[in-house]
Parts: C-alpha cells; sequence; structure tokens
C-alpha cells in the first residue's frame, strides 16, 4: 500500500444541535493489515447521510449510537488493495460500512461487490445503494401507492425525496415536490414531477392546496416540523404517511415539535407509518434490480452531489444537509 | 301519544372551547306525525359521547357539522310509538340516530331493532351499540392484536377504553389501563385489567414503564395530549397506535398538541392509525355477534352511566365527560 496512515474522523463529544468541529477528533491509525479471511479497503466515496446525525445522540434507536471515541458511523464505497479473503480479491470494487475513514480492514461480512464499470461509483451510494433501497421500499412498501394517486414528497430535492417523486411518476402517480429554493425546484420539475414548491416562498399552505386539487393519498416525510403539519392537512380517506424521516428536527436541542395535525389521521382513517430500510434487506436485489433497470432505461435520475476532500472534510460536508445546500445524493470524495 | 309536545335541544351557536348554556336551544315542536313509510319513536335513552364536540364545529370531518338551529345530533334508543311502516310496529324497540329530543320520526332507514328483554336497553348504547362496535372493530382490526401483545389503554374506565381492555384480555394479551382518579383505576382492575395507573398521580411514565416490562405492541388513544407522547415512548418494533379519540384536546382553543415523540414511530417502524366506526358497518353484525357472546359467558361487562332527566339536562350531561366524571358509558335516560 502506498501509505501507512489511515486518516480518520471520530466522535469525541455528543452534540448538541448542530454537530460543532469540537465533537469531532481527526485521528491518524496504521492502516490495517489483514488477516486470514481479511481483507483492506481503500475508501473512495463517503456517503454523507441525515441519519448519521441520529447515530451521534446516546438514546435508544434503531442502532446503537456510534460510541465516544469510536470512528463515525458511514456508509462508503471503495477498492480492496489488500486480501486475504477468497470472495474479494484485490482490485474488486464494493460498498458497505466502512466509517468515516481512509481505509477499513473487513471479513467481508454485509460487503457488496459492485462494477464501476456499469455506473459511476457515487451511483452505488444513491440510486442502486441504501438510498435507492429508501425510496424503493419506503414507497411501495409502505407508502403503497396506486396509480392515479397523488404523492406529496418533502426533501424533493434531496437523495430520496427526489427518487421517491420518479417512482410515483414511474407507476402512473402525480408527483408533488416541497423543496428549498428556485434551483432546488428547477431541478425537481426537470425529474419530471407535476409541480414543485418552494418552501421558504410565501404561502405554501396555498400552494400546496392547488398543486394536490384531489387531496393526498400518500405523503413522504423527510423533513417533519411544519411542512408535517400541511401535508397532513390534505390526507384524504385511507391515505398513507410515510416517515422517512424530520431532517428539520433533527438539531432540536428542545423536545422537537410534534404534527398538531395528527388528528387528520383519525378524521381521514388514515396511517403514518415508520420504516427503516435494513428491514427490507433480504429484498435488496429485487429494489436493486428495478431501480437499475428503470436508470438503464432513462426513467429514473441519480444525481449526487459530490464534494472533493479528505475525511477531515467531512465534518463541515456534513452541516450542508442540515442548512439544505445539498442537490441529489450527498457524497464525500476522497482526493 | 300522550303529549303533543316534542322537546328538542338544537345549536344555537359554535362553540368555542367547552359548550356553555348558550351554545344550546331548548326547543318544542309538536310531536311529528307519521306518513306513509314512516313510524314515530318516543326517544327513552340519549347516547352521550365525546365524538359529538367534533360534531358540533364546523370544519370538514367525517361526517358533515351540526346545522346551527339543528337538533344536536346524538344516537339513541327508544320505542316506536305510532308506525306506519311494515318492518317496525308500534312497541318495537330500536336505536339509531335520533338526535337531542324525545320524539324523532324515521323510514326505518339505519334503524336497529332491539330486544329490551335480552340485555337492559342502555346496553344496546354501549357494548352492543356503537360504543361496542367502536372497542371491537378499532382493536382488532386497525390494532391487530397478538395473544402476548401488551395492549395500552387510555380513557380505560371510559365507555371504549373500558370495553378494549377486555377484548384485549379475551385475546390473551397483557392490558394496562390509565384513568383519572382511584375509583376508576379500582373499577378498570375489577374489570380484569392487569394494571390501572391513575394520570393524575405523580410520575406517570414511571409507572408506565413498570407496568409495560415489555413495552407496548398496541396502544388505544381515546385521550391524546401527553399521555399519548408517553405511550409513544413505549411502542416497540413494529407497535400499532390506534387513534380513536383525543378527549383531553376537544375543547382546545388553540391548535392542539402534537405528539412530540412522534419519531417513536419511525425509530420502531410502528405505524398510527386512525379509524371511523362506521367504515366497518357492514360487519357490524359480525362484532355485535361477538360481543354479546361474550356478555353472555361473562367474559366481558358493559356498564353504563346512566343520568336520568329531561334532554334540557343534555349540555350540562355533555360536560361530564370532558370533565371525566363519568364511569363506563355515558347514557342520559330520559325520565
Amino acid at each position: 500500500m502506498s501509505t501507512s496512515v489511515n486518516h480518520q474522523v471520530r466522535l469525541a463529544a455528543r452534540p448538541v444541535g448542530e454537530p460543532k468541529p469540537s465533537d469531532w477528533a481527526l485521528v491518524e491509525e496504521p492502516v490495517p493489515t489483514p488477516a486470514d479471511g481479511q481483507l483492506v479497503i481503500k475508501v473512495s466515496h463517503i456517503s454523507v447521510d441525515p441519519a448519521m446525525r441520529g447515530w451521534m445522540d446516546d438514546r435508544p434507536s434503531y442502532l446503537p449510537p456510534v460510541g465516544l471515541n469510536d470512528v463515525m458511523r458511514a456508509l462508503g464505497a471503495g477498492e480492496v488493495v489488500a486480501s486475504n479473503h477468497p470472495k474479494f480479491p484485490v482490485g474488486q470494487h464494493v460498498t458497505g460500512m466502512f466509517g468515516v475513514q481512509e481505509y477499513v480492514v473487513s471479513d467481508g461480512t454485509a460487503l457488496i461487490a459492485v462494477d464501476p464499470g456499469a455506473v459511476p461509483m457515487p451511483t452505488y451510494l444513491a440510486a442502486l445503494g441504501m438510498t435507492g433501497m429508501t425510496a424503493y421500499f419506503g414507497f411501495f412498501d409502505v407508502g403503497v401507492p396506486k396509480p392515479g394517486d397523488t404523492v406529496l414528497v418533502s426533501g424533493a430535492a434531496g437523495a430520496v425525496g427526489s427518487l421517491v417523486g420518479q417512482l410515483a411518476k414511474i407507476h402512473g402517480c402525480r408527483a408533488v415536490g416541497i423543496a428549498g429554493g428556485a434551483e432546488k425546484c428547477e431541478w425537481v420539475r426537470e425529474l419530471g414531477f407535476d409541480a414543485a414548491l418552494d418552501y421558504r416562498e410565501p404561502n405554501l399552505a396555498g400552494r400546496i392546496r392547488e398543486a394536490t386539487p384531489d387531496g393526498v393519498q400518500v405523503y413522504f416525510d423527510n423533513v417533519g416540523g411544519e411542512i408535517l403539519d400541511l401535508a397532513l392537512a390534505r390526507l384524504t380517506v385511507g391515505a398513507r404517511v410515510v416517515l422517512c424521516g424530520a431532517i428539520s428536527q433533527y438539531n432540536a436541542r428542545e423536545q422537537i415539535a410534534g404534527p398538531k395535525n395528527y388528528l387528520s389521521l383519525l378524521i381521514n382513517r388514515a396511517r403514518m407509518e415508520g420504516f427503516i430500510v435494513t428491514d427490507f434487506y433480504d429484498r435488496y436485489p429485487e429494489g436493486a434490480a428495478a431501480m437499475a433497470g428503470w436508470l438503464r432505461e432513462g426513467k429514473l435520475q441519480s444525481r449526487e452531489d459530490v464534494v472533493g476532500g479528505s475525511v477531515a472534510d467531512f465534518p463541515e460536508t456534513l452541516l450542508k444537509l442540515f442548512r439544505g445546500e445539498n442537490i441529489g445524493k450527498l457524497v464525500l470524495k476522497l482526493t
């Protein structure tokens, strides 16, 4: 290997509100050597996801919190640079849970072999990765859309939301996206959404009403907060609210705001349901095959917002998510 | 007929907050005469339900609001006193949507013939009426309970809640009830609930935790507000929250409080779902047969809190619900 140093970003302190520089520690370790049955991956791309904020808090959740002084948990893509593993030779490209670091040792568990000749590597972290599986299973299995349904999506210019709207169009639904700023909304319309609403402009409630004249049958929520309340007010009988995330609330220092319009669920015999994509792990091949097919056919676009830098740039890159600065899937490319 | 006057309670004004005397008008009308195909019912019992508060507001809901100056909508029980209808002769006892009045004319639509020799008339407004159907379909169809589940019920000494906990026990679940005051909690325990928690005592959160050591798989919510938040905090993976009502919020003058812990639904891949009992209308015979069977077998108790009086006592009787003064199903018996 060309370098003997593995730069890592470790969690130094539990953030209160938005993570600040002192919550992180940049650490150097020797590059690991693979034991028998192991391999070493040189990480080329780090997936930067809103869910990371939740992983940093010390509270019960679907995964244990990242330990203090542990390498920050992150999905990533890379290439095998040393191997004592029969299935993953040197030169093989892979994705997996690599952490925010330059090198990672693996025994092959939960490692996925990918082909950079088929699609660019960042796409394996976007439409063909966990992000794409989140959109696919969240939309189809939790949202249970029917052709003709109106599907409202918040965070529509984000990694998951941009895919969900496209899936809605593929499925014969009306897709209405909510995003922050004119540039994002323009892109959302380019993706084929029937309407894109800028939440930074006045009277979002009125514009949601206009864009959903027959109400909302599926609301796919990535943001929480006031937008969730506005969406609840548009539900029709039997509607489904898919809880994918609540990025507006992740850095809340106080208790978060609850959806004041939740009784719309009662009046409309509607349901609000959360999901965790890893519960669909056994069906990833189905989801990945479907998403890859639509990508090939040009029915689906995967856009990655690739930031070049080093692992030291991860803390600042993460904040782009909460400041709404990314369009599409945010990826840190290690250069 | 022995009297020619039909006393009615009409909605005079839309209440703000708790309904006050000036929101009602006591009106006298002649007792109606049945046309061909019609019958006249003398109302003996009026069902007093939390949902009535929602019917008084002028906002979109599952039923149109009660019109200003219209007779207040109410379920009731009574006896046919004049009939030109082939299926409902004089002397037949019936239940239906009769309104807060002494006499009502009907063409037989949605009228249910009942037998006061089988169970007392108030029971046809409780376990064997809409209340019982609400408990039955809300618990089994929306809650989807499995034997061994822990079922948490708020409003456990109320009309619906007291039945839901008993259904939970019949189904082999652990039933934990939340109610206000020692007397109610004692009765809830007598019904067979495994635990009854008084929300007026301190540290409800800690006592819920103790009473649900394996978490909550089904939460049946009749109250909303802080208790809903405490329940959300106890959900386990795949849990179901049944939204039946939110009596703590019905008289709110400001926007109601939303469930701050709603992201527990996401972390736990849980769902929160509303329902309206009339959607199960076609299956009432199934529900009524099941409930009647359990009543006969002594596995189920139907308790009615019968207040004697005239229709003029309805406004004050309704307030008992919001003040938590009823135990079991609140019924106004016209004496």
